[in-house]
This record gives structure tokens, C-alpha cells and sequence, in this order.
């Protein structure tokens, strides 16, 4: 397990982990604002053939307003990320924790939105996993 | 000032920030692979009027790259954030420092290239502050 993240390996593919992980945050009022295609970009920019590996950036516009307003400055850990990547015949499916970030901020006020945000994304975490066994 | 970056008030205009910055970016290496209108957001989901707020998402391929293969996870923390906000009558500038999130993980080789990123992105700071007294 890594210190920054809920993550895991599963038994989906690729696509369906994207679906699965986009339907769960729109449920949960998380809107994507960026796609990042690596696999794409470093194809284009290095000539280098790699895994699929997605980097979606989500944001709630409510918690992000509240987490502003708190932290000014807070734009620079925004949003929050989503990773979909291959790893052999699996699909790993990693979700930041907003509290992990917050740490190193001494800021009350936006630590409880982190937490909000982060018992949200964890939400959508489970119901990913939820969907591979079902 | 700020833990987790580098931050300072200038008396440029916003758009000549965006701009600077984004040159800056550029010679160092760096493309901007996203750009979100936090103001225009807010407006446009939760119906308030705000600042001008922009997040940059800038990668230097190469370096995203040693990232990635060094710590398969680590797009959670991708890409790197530059802010531009509009204060009063003044732009904020911040950049975000790789190295203090790279703390959080203990893995030598990336806290290598996150301090390789970091001085890139210093000078990408510091050319703009440069532009305000020119």
C-alpha cells in the first residue's frame, strides 16, 4: 500500500476501471476537469511505448470553494487525482487522500473539508472495488 | 509565505503573469497539459462571482517519466501545479514545491528528480518575479 493513497489491483480492464471510477464520482458530486493520457504523451513527446496510464483530475466545486476561501493558496493541490493504470493483466486503481496533503498545511478549517473530500473519494474507491466483485 | 510553495505578490497585470509564466515554463521544459478557470467554474457551477483564479498543470516529460518508473503511483501527485490568482490589485504567482510532497514517500530516486523538478520550477519563478522589476 503506498502512504498518499487509497490503491489496489483489480480485475477489470482498463476501460471499465475509467467508467466504473467517473460514474462513482459524478454520483458523488466530483465533476472532471482534466484528463491526462501519459501513455500518449510520452509516446508523442519521448518515443517511449508505455502502459496505459490515465491521470484524471476531479474537483467538487462546492469543497473546492470552501477550501479556497480557508487556504488561498490551496489551488496549487487542486484537484484532487484519480489514477487508472495498466499493470500486466490488471488495472490499478489509485485515489489521492486529500488529508495526506493537508499535513503539511497547519490550517483547522481546511483539514475538515479534506476530510469530507476524502471519505467521498474513498466512497468512490470502494464501489469501483465493489463492482469488480459483483 | 507557504510550506508547500514557493509564493509572492506582483504588481503585473493577470494575463501578463499567465503569460510569463507559461514562457518560462516552456524554456525550462515544461508543457502545460492542463488549465483550469477556477473562476469561470464557480460561476458557472455554484453561481458565485470570484477572483481570477487559474490552476496550471505543467510536466516535463523526461522528468514525469524517472517519476513514474520510480514510483508507479506517483501520478496521484501529477502534474505539477502553478497558481495565478488575482489579490486587490496585485497577481499572486505560486508554484508548487515537488519536494515537499515528495516527503511524504520515502523513495530515493524520486525525491531525486522532484529536486530536479523543484529547481526548474524555482527558476520559472523567479524569471517571472524578475519580469516585475524589468
Amino acid at each position: 500500500m503506498i502512504e498518499y493513497g487509497f490503491s489496489k489491483e483489480l480485475s477489470l480492464s482498463f476501460d471499465e476501471v475509467v467508467t466504473q471510477a467517473t460514474d462513482a464520482l459524478k454520483r458523488e458530486g466530483f465533476a472532471v476537469l482534466t484528463s491526462i493520457d501519459v501513455q500518449q504523451k510520452f509516446k508523442e513527446k519521448l518515443n517511449i511505448d508505455f502502459p496505459r496510464y490515465l491521470i484524471l483530475g476531479t474537483c467538487n466545486p462546492k469543497f473546492a470553494h470552501e477550501a479556497i476561501l480557508a487556504e488561498e493558496n490551496i489551488g496549487l493541490m487542486l484537484p484532487c487525482n484519480i489514477l487508472v493504470h495498466e499493470k500486466g493483466d490488471k488495472t490499478v486503481l489509485a485515489v489521492m487522500k486529500p488529508t495526506v496533503a493537508m499535513k503539511m498545511i497547519s490550517n483547522p478549517q481546511l483539514e475538515k473539508v479534506a476530510q469530507t473530500v476524502e471519505t467521498k473519494l474513498k466512497s468512490v474507491f470502494d464501489s469501483v472495488q465493489a463492482a469488480t466483485k459483483g
